[in-house]
């Protein structure tokens, strides 16, 4: 994880670092540290906590003069958080300093082969080792000591690196690891994403693996690994800066919660043209979508429940089979790749680690890639071979909610397209699904409306330490994705199971008042589930039920029941997440947490 | 659940039923009860408790006089477990009874209908629709009355059913719900599972699907809906009823896990023939195997386990896609058969619900069925196409441990055996595999004499209430069974994650000295597990890491190391379980627990 920026320019540096990283802080946020060029030698200013430490130490920068520099927002892989581990690092004599987001996989042997060679540590992390192993290549040229190191790391990095020797140039350089550049008329910048740079400039360019940035107050250049230079493009930002701020809201979740129906709408109305799906960026024809003989869907977290929702959508609709997978296995496993499979990646970021090393198994075996990712021009919406966005618009919450929701559409659509491509549906259930997708977006602000009751349900289960999410069929999926977010914001150790699996060991956890919630969503397991609800009653359970409008005899074993609009079976997931996410969102705020940066974790996951 | 018997013969009935229902308790044991016809009237002992309450009520019993009965221990599905809601049931005034296991899913249309006409109910049970429906039906002929409700009921249910008026006559009828017919000179026998009848004959009927038992003292006669007679041959059962005892151990669970290097053996050498495999059983030719173009395993619980890690097994060494699913899931979710499947059933009982379903509803798609079971004459094996037994014998503790290891084994054998038919693996690995094979007994013994160590370390885990467990590939399934050990038997929350997934959620609940379980077996996987233990050791966690002998550089980074014998890396899980289990036991011994019969939990799930 990690956040970096640079900036060289005409301005104090501090306030500008400062500034984006504060615009970074999703990206890990347990210490932070920046270092600038203060006319005579670096000084470097770093603590654990927040970045507000940071702001307060040196009184928003103003305490730090010069106007080249870089800093850092960390989320702790080697090395617990402290102010020793936290980056800057400098080499020996402070001559050289280092940022970086990544993980330096041969650090231990590196380590080893330094302090033999007489250099010093002071921290545990694996960055510290970057530092001294440039100053120990370093003979005058910045350049030529950067492709060394290259050759001799391995894992994945973004740096940033300022030479005292150099005091006018700011340098940078990433595998695996994401890195923009952004250029305005002020000065030049480095960054992990694109916000960080966004209220300077809208010019931005991403920097591939393995390439170098130059940059001097006035220029920015390219280098690959020969130091050859390199001619790159910028890219124009469209993105409006306030979406990345929070409005009136107390949290982002909250906010990008409200925000679903926009963002549904977003991702559904361009693609609904004349009673077709057109989706105009995929560039896949009628042939190459009839030529599919089986989809790998590969995610992580969230997205990867919106991958399990997908199997039974594509699978039912479409016919196709779906295999789905954790992108973190499915790199290391030696699946079996089939002649026509398509491998669809699916990342909010588009820079998910695990997901891009599964993009790049699959493309090296020859299988097609269809990225559902929310970032133009992130990695994998670059190294895919078709591209469906999903314009959810920036999320900072690291629980996602919007994202989640609109790669659910991403899917629905996707199928629908195929299955019709494929003739095996008909065109009036076709247009009847239509006229269903077209109803979420008012279906989901229904639900969303209903926050007080939730709120005064969650606030009952502050306290609780276990609670489990049982369902069959899509409805499994739902409660994959509930567990998930009231796991990761609340700290409650919940857990879903599919509902008839849980005779097979966890019900023995279930006792007088635990919390199991159910969904039934799917009319045809319906009788199915209402039978492990009654099971789990028996055994003293407190029985939270999301079920369709209608199925009022769910009173009679269930405590407490919600209500979704009558919509088509497939689509059920994007209804019945709403009162899980507002679930989820206010006992972790009746806990009194930081519902938009839980601890340990960090939004955009660039690390294996 | 719930396990049923019945006997009428020359010999006092209670004592008998007592006996043949303490081998049942493994199928459910909240309530139990009997009745016996006393020469008058149907005479009824019921308990809400452990069997052990109602022997003591009856004095063993012998205040019960008669000698025919029907009696019952039951596993709660509808209605608390109660006095009131125990088996058996009688009609209105008492002049018939009736035990059941099973769910008649239409319970509550037809207890309406009933109570409109007139009939009270006094317990919440499903069952006593039944005992009123026979009422209703019954004119004078037992057969048919029994018919007429088969008519009514939609589920699943074995009954045992008793008529005043026809006191020498025993009835019994089942409709996926597991029942056999013990013959014997001394009388004859229904019950739900063999154990029950052991001690008094060898000579056992399998009964089919709607097929109806009439028993006197000297006779069993079939009949078929239609009530025609039906001939039927028993079969011989060849187990030694002292394998269904727990020998000098504590407890069942702890005998098992010892027996695990001759399960193992069992299964093993009678299918190793000169350097070659050979599955007598089996009946695929070669030709079929090579026609396999993809495989489903669908099993529940452990045995579900078992088939996350064939996966790998299969993949890796035959070269066969593989997809493996729960059987709950998969019965519902209208999966996509294509031609030239096999499906590969897996259960101990050969009865489990879910499993057989999944099973009828393969064969039912024109998909070849291919079942891993360990009782011969189970619904599973019978029904299959082909069949391969795991030789484990009687497994009484309800959490597997034998089953479990023996399946594995199948796995690999047959994996082994396709991948040598397709050409997939030299001669030269394929020997060397097999002495790897050859070599596991001797591997789990030596493991196994480790348990002081390990029962100290699992004393100090008595009070905790989460637990993660950790790995990758084959090492994230073993991590899923090690997790579901602790948490049938010790009822601690455990939950197993990918360890590449735990930073999208889940590590947002380690805290300072939360104990995480990682599996680090698989060599080439080593390094980024590495990466994951140090996440979580980093935020606090405790780490109890299992990884081969020779990792010794993992103790810089977990607290606490398990090390294992060098093996081939598909067999691993056989090995590195062996502590997981081990620890589970001692965690549930320690903290005082019933480790066999643990709450809520039933041996053999034979309901959805």
């Amino acid at each position: 994880m990690c956040g970096i920026v640079g900036y060289i320019g005409e301005q104090q540096a501090a306030p500008i670092l400062l500034d984006g990283l504060s615009k970074l802080e999703y990206r890990g946020y347990d210490s932070a540290g920046i270092a600038v060029y203060n006319g005579t030698d670096i000084e470097m200013v770093k603590s654990m906590g927040r970045l507000k430490v940071l702001d307060e130490l040196t009184h928003g920068g103003s305490t730090l003069p010069g106007t080249a520099g870089i800093g850092h927002t960390r989320w702790a892989t080697h090395g617990s958080p402290s102010d020793i581990n936290a980056h800057p690092h400098f080499n020996r004599d402070g001559s050289i300093v280092v940022v970086h987001n990544g993980i330096i996989e041969n650090y231990l042997k590196l380590r080893k082969k330094l302090e033999n060679k007489g250099y010093e540590f002071v921290s545990e992390t694996d960055t510290e080792v970057i530092a001294h192993l440039l100053d120990y290549y370093y003979k005058g040229d910045p350049l030529e000591a950067i492709v060394k190191i290259m050759h001799r790391m391995e894992g994945s990095y973004a740096l940033g690196i300022m030479f005292q020797e150099h005091p006018k140039q700011v340098y940078a350089v990433r595998k695996d690891s994401p890195l923009i550049v952004g250029k305005s008329q002020v000065g030049n910048f480095i960054a992990s994403d694109v916000p960080a740079v966004l209220k300077y400039t809208r010019s931005v360019y991403f920097i591939e693996n393995e390439e170098i940035v130059r940059m001097t107050n006035d220029s920015v250049e390219f280098f690959n690994v020969d130091e050859e230079v390199l001619e790159k493009t910028p890219t124009t930002i469209e993105w409006d800066i306030s979406a990345a701020e929070k409005g009136g809201y107390e949290f982002f979740m909250l906010k990008e919660m409200y925000e679903q129906p926009k963002a549904v709408t977003d991702t559904l109305s361009p693609r609904l043209k004349d009673g077709d799906i057109v989706i105009e960026e995929l560039g896949m024809t009628d042939e190459e979508i009839r030529a599919i003989k089986k989809i790998y869907i590969i995610a992580c977290g969230s997205a990867y429940h919106t991958g399990v929702t997908a199997k039974y959508v594509f699978e039912g609709l479409a016919r196709i089979p779906v295999e789905v997978d954790l992108a973190s296995e499915f790199r290391y496993r030696n699946p079996i790749f089939e002649p026509n499979t398509l491998a669809v990646i699916v990342s909010q970021s588009g820079e998910t680690a695990d997901s891009l090393a599964a993009l790049r198994e699959a493309k090296s075996h020859g299988i097609k890639v269809l990225g559902i990712v929310n970032v133009v021009g992130s990695s994998i919406a670059r190294e895919a071979d078709n591209v469906m966005y999903t314009w959810a618009g920036p999320e900072i919450a690291v629980a996602t909610t919007k994202a989640y929701s609109t790669q659910l559409i991403a899917h629905y659509l996707l199928a629908m397209k195929f299955a019709k491509v494929r003739g095996e549906i008909s065109e009036e259930v076709f247009q009847e699904m239509i006229e269903d997708l077209k109803r979420l977006p008012a279906q989901i602000e229904l639900l969303l409306a209903n926050k007080e009751r939730i709120q005064r349900f969650a606030n009952r289960y502050l306290a609780t330490e276990h609670v489990f999410f049982i369902g069959r069929g899509i409805d499994y999926a739902i409660s994959m994705e509930g567990s998930l977010k009231l796991k990761e914001i609340s700290y409650i150790h919940s857990e879903a199971y599919a509902a008839g699996e849980l005779k097979h060991g966890t019900i023995s956890l279930i006792e007088e008042g635990t919390l199991v919630s159910a969904v039934l969503t799917q009319e045809e397991l319906y009788k199915k589930t209402l039978s492990n609800v009654q099971e789990v009653k028996t055994r003293g359970a407190f029985v939270l039920a999301v079920t369709n409008a209608g199925n009022i005899e769910i009173e009679k074993s269930a405590d407490y029941v919600i209500y979704l609009p009558k919509t088509n079976k497939y689509f059920a997931n994007s209804l019945a997440i709403i009162p899980l996410q507002l679930f989820s969102y206010y006992v972790s705020l009746g806990k009194g947490l930081d519902v938009d940066k839980p601890r340990n974790l960090a939004k955009s996951v660039t690390v294996e």
